[in-house]
């Protein structure tokens, strides 16, 4: 099998060349939990019945990849494995059966799919697909429960949350592939893939933030500041910012964040606090730090009688919610909020149209840029809590 | 002072004879955590600013009373006091200013009060008022910080719940009264006062049960059975009913359940036997029993995706809630239900209404009726199980 060169895409039939063949191609491996990421040469099948073989060209981390390398879980580790969940390219060839995507379209990998069949798609309260809902024990194709990657030796190179994206070339499943259209900025389409749609769209979708409506937003990562994003583009009146890291305090009053908290800087729980400059507690907290002592200052300082806290946050430990249920009784809801609660098929193109025409603003999500050969790097910036996003180029 | 003949109502002005003078009747006092009741002479002061005076003429029993009367919560115990929150009565008269009531109304106190005024009452997705809200600590009257019963040696009497009904008189805050119609049924409308109101309220405003809907009932009890006539009047398709008392499963069988489930008799998880028969679990579960390991089957028991577990079951232990925080992204959501969202002053009377039209059936929930004088042996039914509500005639 011949080594495929990245640029050749497409010809006037909208096949490619490699087309029907095994891409040798360049990735990101990772060997074992914590381990520096070898970049090095894989081969990547054709895709099969329903599948998307992608060309990336952009990449980016996600906490989930960070946590998922650091191999934090040990029941999810499972090497070697290529990561990576947010990410744009160019389709290269689809498998039989796919027809709402062809060669050459721009597409975003979404690690929550959408099959259009399943009893959770076909309901309008839920973007939990049955088959290719986010599954981080998963690592292998739903066709044949076997990989698409291999190493040079021949040995199986494990998926990752239906995407692998730290790739030159990946395959998909076809409902984990997003279209978008073909003058979309594939750049920042990235940013759609995860953190941004999940952000947004816990403000606009699980929260249905309203115009004059008031929210706190616990952590203010990528996640975090997309809530902040959806909330001031939904006409919230005020946005409390909280952080225990200054600098992203500081982006986070660049980006709309009215008012800002230092956990570390006051002298009282953060939920008086907020419930002293909001009036009694705001209508909408966010959980997006993954700590369950922010998780409670987050219940607690939302309104009492109709306050609603998301949780979005990614919790590891196998402690139990630090609520008392007669706490429910005062009115708080608890909900938890995955991809936004986009159906991602269906209403990721709409959305990517949005960012198109300024109403969400993606740019300031992207603190970074790198080559994809130094990615370790961009995993150090996420660890060190430098960046929201740096972009990957392949 | 002398002692007023109960059967004295109104005259021809809408004036009782009583008014403005202290009564002197009889009322089923508390003298100490479990104490037997005693019924005694009692004196009641006049209704002030915004309170009315009220002839109870029938009362019945609910699990709060009866926790309440053991002291379960030592915070709360305070003595003499006395209980009762379900009522029916008539108007005796009114304290300054009440302009919605006069003497000879028919009424309905409610634990859980509207004032109109505050943040919440002007709310449309709140019911806790925040003056009047359910507060098992409150012991006097919110207009003074007094209780408006003494003993006949002078000493105070506490009140309970905005409503102390076991006695012949008791003075509410008029946020706590609700009028309904004078050919409204009182013995029947008593249920309203609580039971009937949070379990059918929980199923019509709380989860907002539709035709169709798939629904599980954990513990079937009063408040249980109640949210199974919701269910049965929204015209719910599968109703099953979960309780370890094999009579309360018949009862709920004559009333709407449509499946019955033992756990002593199942060899397997309920949450496993219910998601077995209801196609993946149930739309709407509610948690009526008061026990967190039912809470947990019941928050199991819903459908992943959309499935909503209401919680109406009073919890005294200081454990927080038996759920993982990531088990929340499966889409299962749980809401507590007060009063079952009803906001007392404004719904109940339409209600009351559609109870009278059979809309919803109240007779089956009355299984006893005794003389106020026997109130000790109402209370005994229903720790014995035997009593739905035990109706006191006074």
């Amino acid at each position: 099998m011949a080594i495929i060169q990245m640029n050749t895409t497409s010809n006037s039939k909208n096949m490619t060349t490699t087309a029907g063949k095994v891409i040798t191609c360049k990735a990101a491996v990772a060997w074992g939990p914590g381990q520096p990421l070898a970049i090095e040469e894989i081969q990547v099948d054709i895709p099969q019945k329903m599948e998307v073989r992608i060309k990336i060209l952009f990449t980016s981390i996600c906490h989930t990849d960070l946590g998922a390398w650091q191999g934090k879980n040990e029941a999810q580790r499972v090497y070697p494995r290529i990561f990576g969940h947010e990410a744009s390219g160019v389709v290269e060839s689809v498998g039989e059966g796919v027809e709402d995507m062809k060669a050459g379209d721009h597409v975003v990998p979404i690690f929550n799919g959408e099959c259009g069949d399943c009893v959770f798609c076909k309901s309008k309260t839920s973007n939990l697909c049955k088959k290719f809902r986010v599954d981080p024990f998963k690592s292998v194709m739903a066709n044949d429960g076997r990989t698409r990657f291999w190493t040079k030796q021949g040995e199986p190179i494990y998926h990752f949350l239906n995407t692998s994206t730290f790739s030159e070339y990946t395959v998909i499943d076809s409902a984990c592939v997003v279209k978008v259209d073909h003058d979309a900025p594939l750049k920042t389409m990235t940013l759609l893939s995860c953190g941004v749609s999940t952000g947004l769209g816990a403000a606009w979708n699980t929260a249905d933030v309203q115009p004059g409506s008031s929210v706190a937003v616990f952590g203010l990562g990528a996640v975090g500041l997309a809530v902040v994003e959806g909330a001031r583009s939904r006409g919230a009146s005020r946005i409390i910012g909280v952080d225990i890291n200054s600098e992203k305090l500081s982006r986070g009053e660049a980006m709309g964040v009215t008012d800002v908290i230092n956990p570390l800087e006051l002298n009282k729980p953060v939920h008086e606090e907020i419930r002293g400059i909001s009036e009694g507690g705001v209508d909408f907290s966010f959980e997006c730090a993954g700590n369950l002592d922010v998780l409670r200052e987050a219940f607690l300082s939302s309104h009492e009688g109709w306050g609603l806290t998301v949780l979005l946050g990614i919790h590891q430990t196998p402690k139990t919610l630090p609520l008392h249920p007669m706490e429910l009784f005062d009115g708080r809801r608890i909900i938890g909020s995955v991809f936004g609660d986009f159906k991602g098929k269906s209403q990721l193109p709409e959305f990517a149209k949005q960012c198109m025409h300024g109403t969400v603003k993606l740019n300031d999500f992207i603190t970074h840029e790198l080559p994809f050969s130094e990615i370790n790097q961009a995993f150090q910036l996420l660890m060190d809590g430098k960046s929201l996003r740096c972009i990957l180029h392949l």
